[in-house]
Order: C-alpha cells, then sequence, then structure tokens
C-alpha cells in the first residue's frame, strides 16, 4: 500500500553536528523532579544552555521554512519543512475546539418563569459539553505537537496522513455532543472511541514512517545511536490511548458506566500519572530517573511546548471568538425588505433601530477579545519557552475567552434594569476575571523558571517588569471592580458594564503613562524623603525599588 | 491625545547597511515596465539580485521574530516584531471573507416548482453578495499588506490602532449586505462609506505615527534620503480610497446610482490604473517612468506582496471552510432526547441514519478541501516571490473553494435520480474546476518569470516540473472528466461522483508512481527506440526529453 514514491529515497546528508556529545546526553536526559522544581542551580544552568543551543538549531530549522524550505529540501527533494502544514493543523484544531459554544449560544433564554428551570438544566449541560470538548480537543492538540516535536520535517505522505488525522479530530466534537446528549445510550461512547482509535493508529502509521526516514526526524534523535528505543518509547506512549478506548468501548457493551471513567482517566493520564510520581518520590525520596528516559513524551510540566504553536493555536481561538458574533449578525439581523415594508412602514432605520443592542454587543467583545489578545501578544512576547503547565494555563484561560461572546450577547438581551440584565453582566465580569487572571498564573509560572522562561527585561526588577504585571492586572482588576460596583448599585448595572468597555481600551493606551503615576505616587507615600525632581530620570532604578518594596 | 509612551522613545540604532547605494537606488526604482514583461535582461538580473538580498534581510526579520523578538526589541524596549499582529489580523479577515457563504448556505432550496423561481433569485442574491464581499475584503487585505510592508515593526500603540482597524474590517460584510438586500435605500452604502472611511483615516494614523517613529519602517525607507517623499506618497494612495468613499456618501443623497459607480471605481482602481497605464504605454511608446517613484504602492501586478501572509491568509480560508460542515453539524444534527423516543422509537442509530448524507457530505467536503490546500501548499513551498497578480489568481481560486461546502451538501440533498441531484453534482464539479484551475494558474504566472518567483526544481526542465503540473492539473481533469461522465451517464451520477470522492486521495497518494508510469508510457510511444531498462536510473534526463518532447 505505501507507494512508490514513499519508499524510493535517497540516503540524507549527515547532519551537520558540532557539539560535543556530552551536552547532547544532557539534553536527552529528563530534567530530574527537584531540579524542576528549580532545585539544583549547576545542572540546570548546564541544561538551559544545552537547550537553548537546541533552540537554536530549531529556529534555524523554522527560520529556513520561511525562505520557501530551499534549505530542508537538500536532503531529499520531496522533503518539506513542516511549518505550514503545523499552523493549517493549528487553525483547524482551535476552530474546532471554540466551534460548541455555538450551540450555547444559540439556546433562546426565555423571560417566563416556567421554562427557566428546564432551559437552565440544558444551558448547563451545553456549557458542559463546551468545557469538555475544549479539554478534550486541546488534549488531542498536545499531542499532535508532541508527535511534530518528534518529526520535524515532512513529506507528501506525511501531509496527507496528517490531513486524515485532522478529518479526524475535527469529527471529535460531534461524537461527545452525542455522548452527552444520550448518555445511556453506548452509540455516541463507541464512535467517540472508534475516533481516538483510528487517530491513534494514524499517528502510529507517522511515527513508523518518519523513523523509517530518518532524516524527517528531530535532530537530536536522528544523531542518537538507540533510535529504536525512541520509537517503541513513542509508540508505547501513543498506543496507550487508543488500547484504553478500544477496552472502554469492550466495556460499554457490559457495564456501561465503567467506560465513563475509562475515558476520564484517557483524558486525564497525564496529570495522574505526573501526580503519582510526584506522590511516590515524596514518600520514598528521590527516585532516580533511568537514563534512558528521553525528553519527549515524558508528561512532566516541565516538557517544553513549542511556543510557535501555542501561539498559533491561541491566535486561532482569539480571532474565531472574536468573529463569531459577527457571523451571526451577518446571517440573522439583515432584515428581510417585506418585513421593513409592513412592520416599520419601509424606514430601514427603524427596523436596524430593533437590532441596536447586538451591534453593542459585537464590539464590545471584539474589542474586550482583541485586548485580551493584546495582553496575550505582549506577554508572549517575553517568553522564550513554553512547558506543558504554561499551555494548561493557557487552554483554561482560553476556554474562557470561548464564552466570553455569549455573555456579552446576553447582557444585552434583557429588558433594562432587570435581575437577568444584572446576572449577565455579572456573569460577563466573572468570565473576564477569570479570562485575565489565568493570563496572569502564565507569567507568574514562567517567573519562577524565569532565567530559562523569560526574557531578561521581564525578570524580577527587570525593565518592563512593573509594565507587564500592569498590562496583565489591567482586566481581572477592572472586572473585579465592575463586578462589586454592579453589586452595590445594581441600578446603574449597565451604564456601568458600558463604562467599562469604552474605558479599558484607553486605559490599555495611557498604560504606560499610569504605571508611571502609580510608580511615583507609591515613592511619594513609601519613601517620601526622596527628591521628586529625578524620579524621571533614573526610572530603571526606581522600578528596582519598587519591586523590592513590593516583593 | 498621543501618550507620552507613544512620544518618549530613544534613537534607533542604526540598520546594518554594507551595500552600495547603487544597488539600494535599482532596488527602489519601479521595474520599467517592458522589464516586468521579461523584457531587457541585464536589469532584470541585477534587480533581482538585489532583490535577494532585501529578501534575505526581511526572512532574517522574520525569522528574527521567531526568537521571540528579541532582537528586534534592541531599538526600542517597546519595539516588537509584526509577525503575530499580522498572522491574527490575516486569520480575522479570513473569517470575514469566507463567513457570507453562510447565509447562502442556510438558504433552504424547495424542490416544489412554485416556490423555485423567487429562491432561485434570492440565492443567486446572495451568492453575488457573496462574491462581491470576498472581493471587497480581500482589496481591505491588500491594502493591509501593502501597509504593513512598509511599515515592518510595532509597538503597542500601533497593535492597538490596529486592532480597531480591524474591528471596522469585520464590520464590512454586514454593510454590504445591507445594502445588497436594500439597493434604493441609501443608509447601506452610508454605512459602508462610513466604515471605509475610518478605516482609511486609522491607516493614515498608523503612517503618520510609523513616519515619526522611523524605526518602525522598513529599511529601505529607514535609510533613503527623501523620506518625506515616501510619507507624503503613501498617505496620497491610501487617501484614495476614503476620498471616494465620500464622495460617493455625498451623491448617495443627490443620485444613488452613481455612487455605485463610485465605489466600484474604487474597488477596481488598481486595475483600472493599471490598464490605462499600459495602454498609454502602448499608445506613446514607452513611457520614463519617473526616478523618484518609489517600490511600494505602485499598483503594478508584479509589485511583491509577502508570500509568509498569503499563505496564512489562504490557511484560514482552507480552515475555516473545512469546517464550515462540522459547524453545521454540531449545531443542527443532535437529535432531542424527545425526538428519538418519540418518532424512532428510542433508536438512536435510526435517528442519525435520517443525517447520514450531512456525514458524508461533511467527510467529502472535507477532504477536497484538504486536498486543495495540500496542492496549494505543494505550490507555495516551490514559490519563492509572490506578486500582486499571484495574489489575485489565488484570491479567485479562494473564492470558489469557498463556495465547495454549499455545494456538497446540495449534492446530498435531494432524492436520487433526480434532475436537482445531477444539477448540484455538475455545480460542484463546476466549482471544484475553477478552484484548481485557478490554482494552475498561479503556476502559469509565476512560470512567466521563473527565474525570480519559482524553485529551480520546478522550472521548465527542472526536476519536479512534471510532478507538480501534475500535482496542479489533477483535480481540474478529475472534475472534468466527473462533469462530462455525469452529462453522458446521468442516470449514476451520484455513484460516480463518490467514487471520484474515494479515488481521488489515493491518486494524491500515487502521483509520484504515477507521473513515472505516465512518463515511461510516453517515451515508449514517441521514442520507442530507447531501452526502456535505463529509464529508472536515468530519471532526471528523461523528465528533461519528456519536456522537450512536450513544450
Amino acid at each position: 500500500m505505501v507507494p512508490e514514491a514513499c519508499v524510493q529515497l535517497l540516503p540524507v546528508s549527515p547532519p551537520t553536528v558540532n557539539w560535543n556529545s556530552a551536552v547532547v546526553k544532557n539534553i536527552l536526559l529528563v530534567p530530574s523532579s527537584s531540579s524542576a522544581m528549580g532545585g539544583s542551580d549547576d545542572s540546570d544552568l548546564i541544561e538551559q544552555h544545552a537547550e537553548e543551543e537546541m533552540g537554536d538549531k530549531n529556529r534555524a530549522a523554522s527560520s529556513a521554512s520561511l525562505m520557501g524550505g530551499s534549505s530542508c529540501r537538500e536532503g531529499h527533494s520531496s522533503t518539506q519543512s513542516s511549518h505550514r502544514l503545523l499552523a493549517y493543523s493549528d487553525a483547524l484544531i482551535s476552530i474546532i475546539a471554540t466551534v460548541m459554544i455555538l450551540p450555547v449560544a444559540h439556546t433562546k433564554v426565555e423571560s417566563s418563569e416556567e421554562l427557566r428551570q428546564s432551559l437552565q438544566f440544558l444551558l448547563s449541560a451545553k456549557i458542559a459539553v463546551y468545557l469538555m470538548t475544549f479539554l478534550i480537543v486541546t488534549v488531542a492538540w498536545a499531542a499532535h505537537i508532541r508527535l511534530f516535536q518528534v518529526i520535524v520535517r515532512i513529506d507528501d505522505c506525511l501531509a496527507l496522513l496528517n490531513l486524515a488525522c485532522m478529518m479526524l479530530i475535527t469529527f471529535l466534537p460531534y461524537t461527545f455532543s452525542l455522548m452527552a446528549m444520550f448518555p445511556k445510550n453506548i452509540l455516541g461512547m463507541l464512535l467517540f472511541c472508534g475516533c481516538v482509535m483510528v487517530i491513534g493508529i494514524i499517528q502510529c502509521v507517522i511515527v513508523l514512517y518518519a523513523f523509517s526516514h530518518p532524516f524527517l526526524l528531530n535532530e537530536q534523535i536522528q544523531i542518537s545511536e538507540n533510535q529504536n528505543f525512541y520509537k517503541s518509547h513513542i509508540l508505547k506512549v501513543i498506543m496507550r490511548v487508543p488500547i484504553m478506548c478500544f477496552f472502554a468501548s469492550i466495556f460499554s457493551f457490559i457495564f456501561f458506566q465503567l467506560s465513563y471513567v475509562l475515558l476520564a482517566i484517557v483524558v486525564f493520564l497525564p496529570y495522574i500519572s505526573q501526580t503519582f510520581k510526584w506522590c511516590r518520590s515524596k514518600a520514598i525520596g528521590q527516585v532516580e530517573e533511568s537514563p534512558d528516559e528521553v525528553l519527549f513524551y515524558t508528561y512532566l510540566p516541565s516538557e517544553p511546548l513549542s511556543k510557535e504553536r501555542v501561539e498559533a493555536f491561541s491566535d486561532g481561538v482569539y480571532a474565531i471568538v472574536a468573529t463569531l458574533l459577527i457571523l451571526d449578525i451577518c446571517e440573522d439581523n439583515v432584515p428581510d425588505p417585506a418585513v421593513v415594508q409592513q412592520q416599520f412602514g419601509g424606514s430601514l432605520i427603524a427596523a436596524l433601530q430593533a437590532y441596536g443592542p447586538e451591534y453593542l454587543a459585537y464590539f464590545g467583545s471584539f474589542a474586550t477579545v482583541g485586548l485580551l489578545w493584546f495582553v496575550h501578544h505582549s506577554l508572549f512576547l517575553h517568553v522564550t519557552k513554553t512547558t506543558r503547565f504554561m499551555g494548561l494555563l493557557n487552554t483554561f484561560s482560553l476556554a474562557f475567552v470561548g464564552g466570553l461572546p455569549l455573555a456579552y450577547q446576553l447582557t444585552h438581551e434583557f429588558p433594562d434594569h432587570s435581575h437577568n440584565e444584572l446576572e449577565a453582566i455579572q456573569i460577563s465580569c466573572v468570565i473576564v476575571f477569570f479570562a485575565g487572571i489565568f493570563q496572569l498564573a502564565i507569567w507568574v509560572a514562567a517567573l519562577y523558571t524565569e532565567r530559562e522562561s523569560l526574557h531578561p527585561d521581564v525578570w524580577y526588577g527587570g525593565r518592563e517588569h512593573v509594565f507587564m504585571l500592569a498590562k496583565l492586572a489591567l482586566y481581572p482588576c477592572v472586572a473585579l471592580g465592575t463586578f462589586f460596583l454592579t453589586c452595590v448599585l445594581s441600578e446603574f448595572s449597565a451604564s456601568i458594564f458600558h463604562l467599562m468597555e469604552i474605558t479599558v481600551p484607553f486605559a490599555f493606551l495611557l498604560l504606560r503613562l499610569l504605571v508611571r503615576i502609580g510608580l511615583a505616587l507609591l515613592r511619594l507615600l513609601f519613601c517620601p524623603d526622596r527628591p521628586d525632581l529625578r524620579s524621571m530620570v533614573e526610572e530603571d532604578e526606581s522600578r528596582v525599588s519598587f519591586n523590592s518594596v513590593v516583593t
């Protein structure tokens, strides 16, 4: 079945390596859990150094991809850089992850009290489906990243296999929503397990194919002596999920509750195994990691995750979410000429005024999502290395961002000063708050390993540290403030909310100024004896002193 | 209103330039129209050389952006590479360009003959809206590319201004569909013109801001002496569109037909002016271009267009289009438990079988869009320089791709062997044919200037030339074949169509083999005297000889 084109391949030009093998060994060793927690500094530094070197090589490869892949095609004419394939996959997966918010958004909320009970149940079920789908799709995405951190070049066969894999991943949300709507029917479960098993088999084929053409692989594996060990390790990790799904689908015939438990284990497997390892290391002391262990497929929270792909995925989610409302508006809010003639006496303006609140919701949600993207963008400009833990926090942030347009739409759907309006506005505030606070958490997590994860400008005491903090903290603070203000002044909740929408963009424009004023005020309060005239000149110094005051 | 943060900026580190100024001048000169047609070789070569050098610099800058923007931030701490901002803008614009297909897709086509007449009118109106929106949004996108080919670095202010610009661009399709539904009401026109004017003003602010902070600019402009000339030229070109929209909105009060003409001129302005120039040059002989003319904002078909952004935009469109049907399926095709209980006696499988054709439509359209993406990807791997003309052809191809899911959905909506089914299948074939033929046209256009636009592998007589031709020609040929087969064997149209859907992915997998067999056969036919045994060994030579036979 494997076509001739994929078999007849020239031998590869040997990779140009000039680092000594000691460094290589150091890279391939898993960081022991103590060093991952920031313990032993020496090994940390060596490792970081080695990784930087490695990173440079990866970057060189990815920059080569921008040059039309010309340098990548040296090995064989049909070999290509994987850059664009991965960008396309990221776009597909981000759309699929976000799309399950649509059934939630299109559930009509009735004002009458009788229907509310059943609708609230339906709505919460749909929200649960949305969150679970988002989680599952991002788990599949993380597995995809991991796979293509090992395989760094592609050819036509791999591109086509990857497209087949994508097709099945995009079908997952549907099987999952079947499962949620008919929890006692095993069909949804079987479809889901079937998809996951086929995805696993395709991924195994991809791995086998890539290992039979080693020039497609990561340079570390390409030059290593025990390629077979890597192959079996990777295959073992990949096959774990389909095998568990296979058992889940068999158990679903016998005792279907058990299969749900199995599926939950599949999703949370990395976290469970990590917690288990951590407990064991605490209980029986430091466990020596076997030297054969690899850097890939470790499930350690500090395992690197391609920063470029985290950015691409986040961009996709932010872009879809920002435009979700305009999709609805374009489809539903163009009035029918006949209706305009009958109901509004031919006045288009009057007809459009009925939709007024929806335009407001669109601009509000676009601005909020856009500014959250802006904060994310500013943060990741200063991030130099992404870990799996940071990726997880990013996923949580994005899951909340996905709910934002819905919340904004709700704020404008109810009559003024009603209880529902207040509730909707407060839900919006809560969503914005969590979306922002998880972004802040990414930064805090990065600060724990700031030497390898962050640009020196935003380290503790760095030039941009306070400014970055202000950027990240602005939305959570504003959302929290609005929430409590609406609790107290529930009469004016809508006005407060609109005021917030309008002022936040200007706050971002003037943020640098505001931070400076804030710092000056703080200095006045805490060190009033220092002359204030020099404050503008000695900016950097003052920031450092502020840090030492606060932290 | 400009915040302090944006004003207090350090002087830039001087750009490291080591090319002599003669080369620089040569770049900044507009290629005279004869050399653009492949005429004078000498100046062409110099220019190409200079451009390659320039391209390397751009690539270096963009690869720096992948390194966390660290090297870009050298100039000033708040300066950032624009890479991710542009990727996000591309994602937003591609979603908006594609989204107007949704109202078309959701128009229910009735089988009864009475309603068909009015529905066909409505449908064709909506398709016209879709195509026009696609065109207008891509014109806005091309303007955005042009702007950010001049401005290569951003800071926070520019990022926020760009987001504001994006918000208005995403609102354009709605105003346009208002215009289409109420052609005699001036409100849609006024809204559209208002949006365009505000976008123009924001872009002017961006240009003014960037020229007041020259380190944000392209290196060519940064080092040139007459920056002011560039500034006024760019502003003049940008302001042309809003000013015409201003007149259009004024005329709409007096004589609204005229304003539509004005708008059409706005959209086609580049092409009109280009045709006019070309005619003039033919009529009165070669016109000497003034030496002050710049490479940017020329409206020449050979003006370079950022290849990276063309790829990003295409990826966005392909990703949205591939998932359009699953969005519908996830929302509409999860049956209600009560309905399943009542109508299907609790059998979920029976209920889902009713949706069977829609799953088939999904997989069919995903596979087709995915494979068209694959062809596009293979083509652009070998493209080294994109021009405005190639961008235009790409836009046409994408516009057809956008209609694909709709066509596929239609093929499964009608009863078997009906006249409608045959029509729908033939429409699908036509759409696939045009989407593929425009991709082929991009390659043909690139071949006219193959030395600067293509990788040597796919030049006439290059190693991959025939293979690339086969890849690009596969879909148009298959679509054409299916079309004529369904004309002849209209009884079996559905089976033929499904057979095509299944065989095409395998054809792509085996394409290299098929091309080789085809070549061997051709050789047997045309040069039967050559020994066939050496054919596999002398592959490259045989390809060259094939080229000399065919061309």
